[in-house]
Order: structure tokens, then C-alpha cells, then sequence
């Protein structure tokens, strides 16, 4: 676009303000020093003459872009909508901007990362997305952190943020077991992402330690989304197909609140008394009358806050390089009893 | 972040591919003369190199940043999520690069708007958020185009991208009226938005082209998200509260979703049998098993494409001003026959 002519700079502020340009420079750059005095003088200055520094000039200097890059998959599952309204909202508290992408589900992010690299960026969250050594070589080459958020990827180097997934569901089916089920299904999501991997396991474990045969466990492939979950209930269990079981646990809410719907609208089944279900994330549409769910609730605002931290702290170090931290960060979830999967205990 | 001495640079790949420097910087510059042959060999050269052009240099240079903002207001409505993701969607594959801002629900995006202004982007879209002339003409004055979507803001000189919300609302008080209801309730949303505004007055027309008296309408105020219009209509026909009309319109999907949850699990009502709801905007959610709800469909997609290409168009310009359309674009929108309003003509 072109500038206007007419385009305010700063030496007209610093004429107004009666200060030098590069006290206007430094009044614009958080933590320098300025005293208090002269600091309000210039943004009196700068209001009044509707000035606004330009970040392109500062950041070429500082050698930073105040940005982060945000890489989302799967935006049909309300958690991560939940996720991305989360991370916008800390990013811009903490005067952040933030370049979203978003990638189909299950697909790489390479070619995203291969964008955002163009771009000066601090740092970049990755989100429900596969990631190369090679994307990540390359970030690390230039000194860019990534995060990944809920998920990690085996073999790649990165520091993860997520929930103690297989712990969750381990606890979700002990909670079935406490309720009486003695046959069971579950709701897989993503094949490729660790999410849905860990909580099959952890439900898997569960149900091994109490002395479950293997054989009353059936697997359904859901799609991560409701609309696969649904169609995958309501095929698995219809005219002629398989027998009801006593629980079904979906890896993620929104596959719940398709398999309860399938389960009342094509089968005709009441939840709970009939089939009990539970899901995991916590999403708050999961939590709305119809459904009343039963689930793991993940803590969304510690993990993007733990998130954004990592990739802040480091950020601010000038020429720092990417997190130190070795191992993944997991936070603990925590169970929300709702009415399609009852608390034994109480 | 510091960049690595190891950093491979335009002139590293001019070398290896023997060409100029110049070359190169064009091969990476769409629309620019060079040869297939040249480029080829530069692409092939740049993958090698893992060569990633920075944006910056080529931003100052063209005075293009290929970046759009977009500023989302209520996020709590899967309707602008679903614009949101069809903006990063069809931004991205434009080559588009999206600094994304939330903004509180009926809050000015002022402060905002003075972020965006920091950076070089090439365009604003902005919905569901209120914008001051003030900003407006700063924006004007740096040759920054701003798009409104899904609102206009009275005395803005600003291009609007809609749907007919009046004419929409219109036929769905039409579809009440020979449905055979004679006595209504409306949801409304944000008090200080133009697309409820537009809805209400839609649906009173209706009414009274059709000689209903004004005393057979209640409004109601609904907050514009679920748990608010569900609370809403527990609370007005709760024990001790209104009569139940024969039908309700909610001005946004999520808001009937609500009332019909309201409805069914704390008033023990059915839907359609007791009393109709139609909703409006077509979200996915509102035609699950639970909902099937009558809605008019917002047509998303034609009209973020359409918005894309005021800004795209009008960007690819040097040194253009913002769009030349004075009046809005509105697009038609659509009823989807659900279970909630029977369509009486069928």
C-alpha cells in the first residue's frame, strides 16, 4: 500500500514533545530507559498527532518481530477453537501479534512452516499437526523456538505442552469399571497423533489391570470429528451389526456427543441407562443439557499460559536459543462427573 | 531471535545456481520476468540450500506485506468461527499471510486497529466488532482498505459484506405466520449491532404486513451466545413468568440452540409441538439430531470470497486506494427446512 504523504513520523512528534527522535525510538521500545516525564510528553505528543511508530523499522533493529506463529489443525474439534480463542487472547494480552495458520487434520505442517519462515517470527506453537525433522532442523537453524501444544511427535526434538493423556483415560476406565461395564468400546480419533494414542492406551491399561479380556474391547475408528463418530456408532451398532456394550469411551468430546446423539436418534438407546459413554477435553458444549457428559477436562488456560511462557522467556533473551527443557511439560487433567456416566464412589 | 551465522543468504544460492543476485531475488517475487530455465535452477539451488527468502527485505521493497488482518469479535458464536476458518482458509491459499485479533463481544476494536497499524499488513477485514471514524480515517489516511463482514456501522464510509438480514428474517416471520402461530417471541443479540437490528426489524415487518398487533411480539434480550439465551428463556417462562408463545425467533442459530435446550430440559416443552424456533446463519451444530433446526444460511463462503477479493484486488495495486464500492454487498441468504418450523407449503 502506499504512504501517504501526509504520513505522521516521528520527528514530528519528537517536535512536538520537544525531545530528540530517538527519545520518541525509546518511548515506543518496552523496557527502555526514558523518565516517566518525558515518556507521557511523547505519547501526548503522538496522540494528538494520531502517530503510530512503525514495527517493520523497529524490528530491524531489535531483531524482533513481537509474533508468533500459530499452527492449528483439525478446527472442526471445539477444543481446539477453545485452544486457538485461548492463545489469541494471552498473545495479545501479552502484546503479542499472531499469524495463524491452519493445516487439515493429520496433514504436515512443512509447507506452513516453509511460510512462516519468510516471516521475522519469535516463535511458533504448533497445534493437532504433523512436523519433520526437517521443518524442525530448519527452525533451529535460525534460532526459532516451537512449541508443540497437546501432542508431542515421536522422534522430533521439541518441547511439548500437553495433559497426562493415558493417566485421564486410565482413570476414565477405572470409573466405568467402579459403575458396573463388563464390555466396553472405544472411539479412537487422529491415527496418526500421539492424543488418541496415549488415551486408548490409558484405557487399555485400565481395563487389562482389572483382569478384562482383551476380547471385551472393541476399537472404532471415529474421525476426531462428530460427524465421523456418529456415522461410526450408528454403522457399528445398527440393523444386524455388533452388540451394544455397557460403556463407550470417545478420545475427545465432540466424538461423544456424536456417538450419544447416534445412540439415541438411529438406535433408539437412552444414555446412560441404557449404554454408559464418557469423552475426554472438557469442551463446554459437551456440558450442555442434552449431553451432561462425563469427561477428563483439560486445564486449556495453565497449558497455553505454560505454552506462551516458554516461547516469551526465551524470546526475550536477545540471541537465546531455543527452550532448554528436555522433556515434555504435563499438567494433570481432571475428571467432571455429568449424568451419561454416574460417579460410583458417591 | 538472532540469525545464525550459518544462515544461508540469496547470494549463496546466486552462486550455486550461477546467476545474479538480482535473479534470484525475482524468482522468489511473483510476477516478475525470468526464465523457466533461470528459475528452475534457482528453486533447485534454493532447496538444496534449505534458502528461505526473507519476507522483510522483500516487504520493503514492494511495499507489500501479502498480510491481512482480521479482527474476530465474538468467538463464543460458532457462526464466526466458521467465518474465521474460512478466512484463514481462503487467505492462506492465496498466499495470504493472517494476523488474527479477538475482541470482546460489542467492545470497539479501536485499540486494536492502532496494533495493526504498527505493521505492514495490506488490508483489514473486520466482524462482529464496532470501529470509530477515528480509526477509520487512520486507517484511510495510510491507505489501508478495511472490509466489514457481516455488519455495517452507520456513518462509516466503510464497504460492508453481508446477507440480507432484513429480507431473511422477513420469510421466516412469513413461515411462522402460515405455520399458523399467532402470538411470538424474538432473541435478540448485540444491542449495538447492525445484524440483529436488521433481523428484528426483518421479522416485525412481517408480522405486521400481516396485521399481527404489535402486543403479540415479546423481544427478548439474549446475549447473542448459548448460555445466556438459555437462561433467558428459563428465566421470562419460568414458574410465575410470560405464557409461552406459539413460536420463537432467535436472530442466531447458537441462541435458538439455546431456547430449545431451555425449553425441552428446564419448561418439560416439546419443539415443534408446543411451540416452534427458528434460528438464523446455518451453523452445522443447529442441524445435529438434537436441533434440526429451521434457519436461514448465511452463503460463508461466497461472501468471504467476496471480501477477500475487495481487499486482494485492490491490493495487488501499488499505491491504490481503498475499495471504490460505496454502498454494502449483500448476498441472499437461504432457508433450510428443519424439524423445529414445518415448511406449511410442503
Amino acid at each position: 500500500m502506499s504512504a501517504r504523504s501526509s504520513r505522521v513520523t516521528s520527528r514530528d512528534v519528537a517536535r512536538l514533545a520537544r525531545v530528540s527522535q530517538s527519545s520518541v525510538s525509546r518511548a515506543f521500545t518496552a523496557g527502555s530507559a526514558l523518565s516517566d516525564e518525558k515518556r507521557a510528553r511523547i505519547l501526548e505528543a503522538a496522540k494528538r498527532l494520531n502517530y503510530v511508530p512503525n514495527s517493520i523499522a523497529s524490528m530491524l533493529i531489535t531483531r524482533r518481530s513481537n509474533t508468533i506463529a500459530l499452527i492449528v489443525g483439525n478446527t472442526d474439534n471445539p477444543f481446539y477453537i477453545g485452544v486457538l480463542k485461548e492463545f489469541l487472547a494471552e498473545l495479545q494480552a501479552g502484546g503479542r501479534q499472531v499469524l495463524t495458520f491452519v493445516v487439515d487434520p493429520g496433514s504436515s505442517s512443512d509447507d506452513v512452516i516453509m511460510r512462516v519462515l519468510q516471516h521475522q517470527v519469535d516463535g511458533i506453537i504448533l497445534t493437532a499437526a504433523q512436523l519433520s525433522t526437517q521443518s524442525t532442523s530448519l527452525c533451529r537453524d535460525r534460532g526459532i523456538p516451537i512449541v508443540l501444544f497437546n501432542r508431542y511427535i515421536p522422534r522430533i526434538e521439541t518441547v511439548a505442552v500437553r495433559c497426562d493423556n493415558a493417566g485421564g483415560a486410565e482413570t476414565l476406565g477405572r470409573a466405568f469399571l467402579a459403575a458396573g461395564a463388563t464390555s466396553f468400546a472405544i472411539i479412537k480419533g487422529d491415527p496418526l497423533g500421539t492424543t488418541s494414542h496415549d488415551r486408548v492406551q490409558g484405557f487399555r491399561d485400565a481395563l487389562w489391570r482389572a483382569g478384562i479380556p482383551a476380547t471385551a474391547l472393541m476399537e472404532i475408528e471415529g474421525g476426531s470429528v462428530y460427524d465421523t463418530a456418529f456415522a461410526a456408532i450408528r454403522d457399528t451398532y445398527g440393523v444386524g451389526g455388533e452388540a451394544i456394550p455397557d460403556g463407550i469411551f470417545a478420545v475427545n468430546d465432540v466424538m461423544a456427543m456424536g456417538a450419544i446423539d447416534a445412540l439415541r436418534f438411529e438406535l433408539g438407546r437412552r444414555v446412560p441407562e441404557d449404554i454408559m459413554v464418557a469423552g475426554f477435553d472438557g469442551i463446554p458444549e459437551a456440558s450442555r443439557a442434552p449431553y451432561r457428559l462425563t469427561t477428563m477436562v483439560q486445564p486449556i488456560q495453565a497449558m497455553v499460559q505454560t505454552t506462551v511462557g516458554l516461547l516469551i522467556d526465551d524470546a526475550g533473551e536477545e540471541g537465546s536459543d531455543p527452550p532448554k527443557i528436555e522433556s515434555d511439560i504435563i499438567l494433570d487433567c481432571k475428571i467432571l462427573w455429568g449424568a451419561t456416566l454416574p460417579d460410583a464412589a458417591a
